[in-house]
């Protein structure tokens, strides 16, 4: 076999496809995002950023810079081991206490991203419970699917966010058989938000235990930024919730929060958590730093949300369609991978727009979409060229518009 | 099933056997390291590390440190986003040029982790290439077994390092097979160094390809430290080439080395590598500017050497018994959980001396270990003081002496 002739086909049935992914070259600015230089072939281009899962500008706010400083001036670069291996650093103790009581659970465990927490603590939770059935949620995320399917436990698919399909796939299981529900609150792609009270529900029926993705909710929302399970007072009825520091918080790595005897064990049997270097301590400090200031301040939330409701608005006064939705992810749809390139293409080249393709494999053929994620620092001047830029592709590419609204 | 109990019934067999994990609560200080301050339930007490895989104290060096608060005041905290989704930044594509650089490859490809670069590439390239047989050497690490296990390609698992048990297996697997063989440069554990040369002329032999984990060697050995197969004027004959950022450069994350197709390919194809925040750009920045600095400098790596020799001489010279091989990894053997932990804390207790123990599954029962690695950053007097200690605890625990070195 001739493996370089192998890859290069492969690749090139991805771009007949459309589904090639070109990543694009950016130098944030800090203090100025969501401006960002762009680096290309022909030099460097100034853009603004719609697309980051920097959802509240954390990633550049004072106070995590200034605790990142901070950290690497007194503690250095990396960890240096794994987290058994001289690798827990003071850092790393300080933010698993910061996460246990933003979830208020006795525990927390840190993972080198989110995607391993999922991986690792369902890859774990299912493997080492004799006979666990995981129930999982049809459009959980990939590190989710690749936890289980690592597992080797039995996995059965409910359909998404559908009760009923839930309820009545645990009722067909053997009643003795340990159950695991996976699920999220807020899904990326779609911006959708499940029904968190009643899984819980049902899970108490049947004696299963519950596992909440927020990845795309810690930070924004709850009086504190524990996510929706907090917003909704249910945090003590989920089993695990795992979030991330690397959206709305604004830095990198992942996350379990549950009983003390939980993240034990899964400190204790994952693979995934024991041999890996830990993350750096400056790390842990920004991440430890945005929390205790997202604890506290509602400003961000607030101005988060009401950016997400002008653009909506917007959008709608323009005829762009858009996926709608309870969350502060604003989809909008285009159908076809070409198309979503080309028009990402020319919102870059043209109006200094960046807002990735989405193609499949991360939606379903046919959906293909632009994934806009407003933020506090969008101004409403940053919103207006947005959509005035949008309207013009709109009319060159003959995309169908909804019935203009009233302007 | 009462999921808690379950959980604390399987620690306590974990505390029965001596193997439960027991995370020490650090402060390393920059500038000061191997000197680091150990937080415990009595309160703080400094100690000196001598378990550390930041094998040159490149985690405190200057111009790593300079990079890093250079990259967080220009670029901010965190990525933003996965590589795809406007994570990626300049950062990631200079070091990206800067590892292929390295290597002598056309391309280079970083994952938030070595785990993640092992698990996502072979997981990817055993999975993707139709009928793809993996030869892996028997000690291979979590991250490559894991990989390959998670692709559900036929495995081989040859005996470690020996070439004529690889060349029978692989010349009784079917000769049109696509074959991969998997093997790392310097073993963690027991410091053993495979016998690279003669794998690629067997994978040759055969039309196999290779994948070599360097993450104990680079920065360590060769003129750029570029690993054992710089070292050996061998990279060219290598397929891939896997490192870490996280041991000798100081910082945190993995990549892999390899042709523009291949890494194009993992790239494309890889669940764990797309769907994963990238690692935040001063990371990046602090890893390239370490790199850059140990293509340069053989300092470190002559006082490194010189220290490792230093260490066994005294040990020898003591009669404590260590492991012999022809890396920079000094096992000093105990072969009991229990005593190999009694030890370790007696040592940080007593004298200030942090040596993480090694117990299974890290390393088979029976072999328990302290796992010593000194370094350019320890002085001769930390080592007459390490050596010294040891030498006590050694009569104090009645543990097996070597006959005494001539003194």
């Amino acid at each position: 076999m001739h493996f370089e002739t192998f890859f290069r086909d492969r690749l090139d049935s991805l771009k007949d496809e459309g589904n090639y992914r070109v990543f694009h070259d950016l130098e944030r600015k800090r203090g100025a995002f969501p401006r960002a230089m762009r680096h290309c072939g022909t030099g460097q281009r100034d853009v603004t950023v719609w697309c980051s899962n920097d959802y509240l500008g954390m990633g550049q706010h004072p106070k995590v810079i200034g605790a990142m400083h901070d950290a690497l001036d007194r503690l250095g670069a990396g960890a240096g081991g794994t987290r058994n291996i001289s690798g827990t650093t003071h850092a790393h103790v300080e933010l698993e206490h910061e996460l246990a009581d933003l979830h208020g659970k006795e525990a927390a465990l840190v993972f080198t991203s989110g995607y391993v927490s999922n991986w690792a603590a369902l890859g774990t939770l299912a493997s080492q419970i004799p006979g666990c059935i995981v129930f999982s949620d049809a459009l959980n995320h990939a590190s989710m699917i690749e936890g289980i399917r690592h597992s080797r436990a039995q996995k059965v698919i409910w359909k998404h966010n559908d009760l009923q399909d839930l309820e009545a796939k645990l009722a067909a299981a053997p009643a003795d058989a340990p159950k695991l529900i996976a699920f999220e609150s807020v899904y990326s792609m779609d911006g959708d938000i499940a029904p968190i009270k009643e899984i819980c529900d049902i899970a108490d029926r049947y004696g299963a235990m519950t596992y909440l993705d927020e990845v795309h909710a810690v930070g924004l929302y709850g009086p504190r930024g524990a996510g929706i399970a907090e917003r909704e007072g249910l945090m003590d009825r989920l089993t695990v919730i795992e979030g991330t520091l690397g959206k709305a918080y604004g830095v990198v790595g992942g996350y379990i929060a549950a009983s003390a005897a939980l993240c034990d064990f899964v400190r204790s049997f994952s693979s995934g958590f024991i041999f890996t270097t830990a993350l750096p301590p400056s790390v842990m400090a920004g991440a430890a730093a945005s929390i205790r200031h997202l604890k506290s301040s509602q400003t961000e939330r607030d101005l988060h949300q009401l950016r997400v409701q002008q653009l909506r608005d917007k959008l709608d006064a323009a005829g762009i369609p858009h996926m709608p939705n309870p969350s502060h992810i604003v989809p909008v749809m285009v159908g076809d991978p070409v198309k979503c390139k080309y028009i990402s293409d020319l919102l870059l080249d043209d109006f200094g727009i960046y807002i990735q393709p989405i193609n499949y494999p991360t939606v379903p053929k046919g959906t293909e979409r632009l994934r806009i994620t407003p933020s506090p620092v969008h101004s409403e001047a940053d919103l207006d060229h947005l959509v005035a830029s949008l309207g013009k592709l709109w009319a060159q590419c003959q995309l169908a518009r909804l019935p203009m609204a009233a302007q």
